[in-house]
């Protein structure tokens, strides 16, 4: 079976719209679930602070995007927002056997309850309350630190600079909205 | 029948791709043109230089999207270009009443046939073998300069920060990839 890797932050909202659409665009493909550090890269620390109008934009673009897949999305009022330590979350909860449910709950909170996790304390108390208290803990492991930087760097060196992002193989592919892209390809390398 | 205003400039590739769905994406429904500046736009002049895995990704992510739609897209070796002159051509040619036989000219000397447009004696030279000489020798009209101003200013009053644009009354949407939204808004408003 075909894998195809998906790069997200837990900031970016539109990893959070492709997150939920992976089972509809992706059908029986099997997902490599990449934590990586957005603003880790120069080409969106670039675009931050959002100017206004593209900020109004993106947050009506949000709900649409949302809206057609029948969902609703709350766009925190301190926005963008930083996931650096939702990510080492993510890479602890993976260490604990427990990445698929950590991933869920914490986009649902972030996402569709407005849910703060741009501090440490923040996402610790939420992982606390979500029932991953071993994830709380890690949060300042080294070695948690070492491979969230890693997948960054990797992430950079392939030439990613924004998410989601998406490699079927070599192939690249940039925003929730080239989903359709990112299937076709997976049907043609499983082919071939 | 209901309108869509679609901004656009000839210096933006995926204005050129906008423009070659229009039948397929918003068949009977009215376009309404709009010539504007994108370098006028503070959000789009924060962006360049693109960063070169953003640019790289782009040329890339062109020609896939031309391919979807059938189409070949040449990216010129000095890439992004500017559209001042061509888009003052477009508001020349308007008043000479061949708008459409220029525009389409221009996009597809533009992005198909790799032709330099981002200096007045380029448009002018180009204006000229495409058949329109008119347009050549208006490319410094003080009404023409000031009617591209405004068209730029009254779109960044109305929310735009970057092109392909869609209005639909007030409605606003961003990106070729966001015709099928302009469809369903089309649809709804002439329901209304």
């Amino acid at each position: 079976m075909i894998s195809v890797e998906f790069l997200f932050d837990y900031a970016s909202p539109y990893s959070f719209l492709a997150n939920e659409s992976l089972g509809a665009k992706l059908p029986g493909v099997e997902i490599d679930y990449r934590p990586v550090y957005l603003r880790g890269f120069e080409s969106f620390a670039k675009t931050i602070p959002f100017t206004a109008p593209k900020l109004a934009y993106m947050i009506l673009d949000l709900r649409r995007c949302a809206a057609d897949l029948g969902l609703e999305l709350r766009v925190p009022n301190s926005f963008p927002i930083n996931g650096l330590f939702a990510l080492r979350g993510a890479l602890a909860a993976k260490r604990a056997g427990r990445f698929a449910a950590y991933h869920r709950a914490i986009f649902e909170a972030t996402w569709q309850r407005g849910r703060d996790i741009s501090t440490k304390d923040a996402v610790a108390a939420l992982a606390t309350e979500l029932g991953f208290p071993e994830v709380a803990s890690a949060l300042d492991d080294a070695s948690i630190k070492d491979e969230l930087r890693a997948n960054t760097e990797s992430a950079i060196k392939r030439g990613a600079f924004g998410l989601p992002t998406f490699f079927v193989g070599a192939e690249m592919f940039w925003g929730h909205d080239r989903m359709d892209q990112v299937a076709r390809e997976a049907t043609r390398a499983a082919a071939s």
